[in-house]
């Protein structure tokens, strides 16, 4: 049922990073991390593991490579899965992309390095170009990951058609994430050959799907899956417009607290599982105050995670 | 000679950030490194290895632990180095300082977690917090990094003013890279205990020590270590004002280029020795005309770099 997640090797559709459950020691929860990948997936979801709302950047190589092999190990199919492995050094970046090629991952979201500002494009590139040669393999696909108010290292619309032109089996797309529609819509109008381009919120999926875009991979996706999919599957449709507005009530609402933090205690609280609202430091999980806020505002929603409940009690 | 490093296990004077030589490949250069670090402290010059300008962010978690292993074996003294540890990971920020107090580093040098923005001073408080418990030595000396241009993550007066409070024998000291002096005064005015206070550039070095601070931590000490100690040695003299006034002109002209490409073609220019001008990418060497451009302006200072190339060739 998730064969639109791949088409020809390359991703559409909507996909999430996927949040990361924690013990209390901090240590990641392999566990609770395969039960929700499996309910993204049932949701017609794919996988970007290890994104910035994973808190992928808080956990260590040798953390997130244990993972990528306890959610194969577990039956999650590789080919729904996108992790996220850009690094800031060249040798880990290297690392995390050719391990998760190896599983049989369809793509990586590749962030460019990310502690150095004011980089050239020619110093990315180079970046690329290197990561690409020495992982070595033509099943890599790498998508672009462009995510400046979090990285400050943006990626040019000039080192995305160098890199496509050089390497146009490898560099295959991109998510944009700079929350800056004319960047999206820039990259669109470039119409470079099967190259996918996913907006970094489902505020923009029904803008996306009509300029000729891919899809999207957003961090609500892990609360409101199935309604984001199905703006994405019905986008052609007369209710389109219809189903953006409600994606965006939801959204407006879980953006008036911290992200991340939110929506960890949305699936707390849905899945009565408390457990889920740890996060990692430097992060933090919302205060009580927050949480009651939080609810009370889904409430008024009528918000809803059908099945999650199910799914989080049955594979337990 | 060195003994001015230390006063009760807390470092003052001058120390740098060594710069990374590489191989053809990439890999860093052990034995390049330990040539250079060797030089380093017969001017005087401490050890904060892989601090921004070693490209330290740029090398994995792995390599940094190879390296410190190298140098401790090559017979450099653990007392006077302060490598760099704080990553966006806490499990990984853990090992690499574990590992530095292990071999009997003096102190580390700690980026805050670096990828997330905005977060809140509780957020890193907790991974601080965090570090010191797992880390568990009364050894561990840890000197906060303050360099809000590239982390784009600052550590505020009320987060030290916790952590000091908290932690007296472990936090120590910081490294202010702001650039704004008017930050490092108000650091000094606070007279936390003994709290050690190194700005992140010569530039205000006199300055700094007239204010009650410990010294420097600049990347320039790489390539002018004898004129910069000088200073610090001699800040009461009369000479002081020139001396910071000569060391001025020096920085000024390597600030009309890329920093740490210009450090490296300088090193390698007067140790006559090519390789030096290698970096790992995303950061590239300067251009031919940059380089020929940086040499002449250092013919215009009469600046030289005394000791190096004999250093260079006699442990080669």
């Amino acid at each position: 049922m998730n064969s639109h997640l791949k088409e020809d090797t390359r991703f559409s559709g909507v996909l999430t990073p996927v949040i990361m459950p924690y013990n209390s020691d901090y240590s990641p929860d392999a566990d609770r991390l395969i039960r929700q990948c499996k309910w993204m997936l049932s949701q017609s979801v794919g996988l970007a593991i290890f994104g910035t709302n994973s808190e992928g950047n808080s956990l260590s190589t040798d953390e997130k490579i244990e993972l990528m092999d306890r959610l194969v190990d577990a039956g999650i199919d590789a080919n729904k899965m996108m992790p996220g492995t850009g690094c800031c050094a060249l040798t880990e970046t290297v690392k995390l992309t050719a391990h998760a090629i190896s599983l049989g991952c369809s793509g990586v979201l590749m962030l460019p390095p990310f502690f150095y500002k004011n980089v050239s494009d020619e110093g990315l590139y180079a970046t690329y170009a290197e990561v690409i040669q020495r992982v070595g393999s033509s099943n890599l696909k790498i998508y672009l990951y462009h995510i400046p108010p979090v990285a400050n290292v943006p990626i040019s619309q000039d080192l995305i058609e160098r890199l496509v032109r050089d390497y146009p089996s490898t560099v295959v797309g991109i998510k944009d994430s700079s929350g800056d529609w004319s960047n999206t819509k820039a990259m669109l109008e470039r119409q470079w050959d099967d190259f996918r381009v996913f907006v970094g919120s489902e505020a923009f999926l029904l803008a996306n799907m009509q300029n000729g875009g891919s899809g999207c991979i957003s961090a609500t996706a892990n609360v409101n899956p199935a309604a984001i999919y199905e703006l994405f599957a019905n986008w052609q449709s007369e209710k389109a417009d219809d189903l953006q507005a409600e994606l965006n009530e939801v959204r407006n609402t879980f953006s008036k607290f911290p992200l991340i933090p939110a929506l960890k205690q949305c699936v707390a609280h849905y899945a009565e599982d408390p457990d889920w609202a740890r996060l990692r430091p430097p992060l933090l999980s919302l205060s009580s105050s927050q949480n009651a806020d939080l609810i009370e505002k889904l409430k008024l929603l009528d918000f809803k995670m059908p099945g999650l409940k199910a799914n989080s009690r049955a594979t337990k």
